[in-house]
């Protein structure tokens, strides 16, 4: 099956939003086999609008639409829909019945605007929207699909997760499991060459590697009768991937390497304080963006000045004047200061050069130490380089690698 | 003049990669007073590409296109734009010796696909590229313009900004100036009623509001016979602009608040450190991803529990006790505390609640106490609130605003 993703609205046209609903679209229904062949966008205009709908209907078999479902004048994909699916418009009594529910919970007055978005294709399938007010639908005729999304990622993202992608996978009389397994430590063409022998050749499930920042995360994806055959099967190709390079993957649960981290530490009843120069409280961020952090994260120190490793971790003189600000040594003295300071079952450190300038032949920028100490007296030490891909780049990685030596030291393996 | 932005990349369709270049465009299309009616995205497909290309010059007179210039097999874009507008490619030997340039300086190999990239539309103007391999075009016939840029976005935007926008504004006898200037401190549609006046009936400078977190940016833009003229129509609404809301305006220059802090610092040769709770070392960063931050930035405290603000910083007990941990007389203990410890010019601090828990009635979440001291024995404080819409969103509200109150002690102006 081949689609289109058409996105709607002016906004989008002026450059005030970036469509970020296409990609994710895109990678959802590619999980499902089915082909996107347009990303087309389109503003709040109707016979702009109706042309390029009729297009897509002609060029692949099936559209999703997203935005335009709102309450105002502006918002007219339902009827250009509508109008262009040969069909029209009655009220859904149980939309209405919900958007009448989300107004007098929010104390707030409905108007006649938001009753029109209760109006929907007679001949469609209602995608109720349970968060937000926008109701969803999905419509076919000879043999075409239009399913139309509201706009608001949140919304978009959701009401597929939930109905439109069983929906799709009901259609070939299948249900879809997929998982995101996420890697630290191996690049994205070194984790594809070892796990060629396992993609090529597979139909189902089927796998796709993904690169982000220093990390990588391989899709696996399994369309089968039901849902027990298609997590048996994914459970059978996770654990192929795993024999290949298990040692690197941290989560089956496309989770960041902060929330395991995070996660691992509520689920052990351990503490963590941390010192950072270059990466100045990125770390410390890192576990705070999260709710639970209170529970586990003590303190930070962000001693970005010789004299502040000095003063607030007791980092001596001459270990700075000897080894460098840059140095294992350092690293070591800034985590077990921070340890003693704290009073935390665990205390990292980092000092790095993060550039543009500080780096040398010996210290280029893109280095940095880092060190991890816990109370009962262990040690682990890591020099971190990547090429440097600017400061920012740069400090990301840092941040990365302090979060991988605290997981591997809570994991006691050895990275 | 109306146009259509036509990315190519089957990256783009398989949602690997976010598309920023088709908003990046149109925000700059439309500072020059192009209408964008479209905005499409194919693969490397040279059917649909093809087909999509002859429609989008049959709608619009302008066709953007990204992407499709590399050295490989897939890059059929320039192949396409010269068979559809009765072209031929051409060996264009400027080209070739940059591109020949960029391989000997790298010490890389030059294959014949690379000599591929200097092959250009023989009626064609080249866009010669100064950041990257891929030389650029602007092709014209029959009053339809198309041009190709290269699809990585610094490369796009660099090309755009220094050789698209002069040779699109002069087409019209014309230069464009334009400028973003940016407010804290004031909401979207109030920075726009007051502006009403200005923005109604004004033709040139045009004048456009965008919003971001907590922020607002105005763009104001000018079209004139030579480039003195628009500056000198950009001073005057600037200035016109300035009387209305100048007391929001904390930059002309396109930059971020803490860069401007940042800047404001190092002018004025001080010092800052800083103590966060809920911020978790977000303000640290927002100066330390800066690299001029180290000559400034001392150090910084992330206190996120009591027993760490008592330790580290020195404050009471009483305090915390008394009047709790987000109250103004605790921010104001850290500030001291952080002040006294980090012997700098500034100390600022932060206590709030970022939630999603943690919040009551009296002390809502998305609420902060902030202050600000000096080692001259000025204090300022803040209370902040908005609207709690998310953990991370109120967190960096929470960061905007102590620069603010920065910039504001640096100022000496009252907010």
């Amino acid at each position: 099956m081949n689609a289109t993703i058409l996105c709607v609205g002016t906004e989008l046209l002026f450059g005030q939003i970036v469509n970020t609903n296409a990609a994710w679209l895109s990678q959802k229904l590619q999980i499902l086999g089915i082909n996107v062949l347009y990303h087309y966008t389109v503003g709040d205009n109707p016979g702009r609008m109706r042309e390029t709908l009729i297009r897509a209907l002609r060029e692949t078999d099936l559209v999703i639409t997203s935005g335009g479902l709102g309450p105002t004048q502006d918002d007219l994909t339902k009827e250009i829909i509508a109008e262009v699916m040969d069909d029209e418009l009655v009220l859904d009594e149980r939309a209405l019945a919900e958007i009448e529910t989300v107004f007098s919970r929010a104390g707030r007055r409905m108007t006649d605007n938001n009753r029109k978005q209760a109006y929907l294709p007679k001949s469609g399938t209602t995608i109720y929207n349970d968060v937000g007010t926008a109701p969803a639908f999905a419509l076919e005729k000879d043999g075409k699909i239009v399913i139309a999304l509201p706009g608001p990622p949140r919304e978009l993202q959701h009401l597929f997760e939930t109905q439109v992608l069983p929906m799709l996978a009901a259609r070939s009389g299948s249900v879809i499991r997929y998982r995101m397994l996420r890697f630290y430590g191996v690049g994205e063409s070194d984790l594809e060459t070892r796990l060629e022998p396992l993609i090529d050749g597979q139909t189902d499930p089927t796998i796709a590697t993904y690169a982000k920042e220093g990390e990588c995360t391989v899709r696996i994806a399994s369309k089968r009768p039901t849902p027990e055959e298609a997590e048996t099967a994914l459970d059978e190709t996770e654990n192929r991937i795993k024999e290949i390079v298990g040692k690197y993957l941290y989560s089956d649960q496309d989770q960041d390497l902060a929330e395991v981290v995070l996660n691992e530490l509520i689920a052990k009843g351990l503490t963590i304080s941390s010192a950072e120069s270059c990466t100045g409280g990125l770390f410390a961020d890192s576990l705070i963006s999260y709710a639970g952090a209170s529970t586990v994260f003590n303190r930070g120190f962000i001693t970005y000045t010789n004299a502040s490793k000095e003063e607030m971790l007791g980092v001596p003189a001459e270990t700075l004047d000897r080894f460098g600000a840059v140095s294992e040594e350092t690293a070591v003295a800034m985590a077990q200061g921070t340890l003693k300071c704290a009073g935390t079952d665990i205390a990292v450190s980092v000092t790095g050069i993060a550039g543009p300038d500080g780096g040398s032949a010996e210290k280029p920028v893109g280095l940095a130490w880092i060190a991890v100490v816990t109370a009962s007296g262990e040690l682990r030490t890591k020099k971190h380089y990547f090429r440097d891909r600017g400061r920012n780049w740069n400090r990301k990685t840092f941040v990365l690698e302090m979060l991988h030596q605290v997981y591997c030291m809570l994991e006691t393996i050895s990275c």
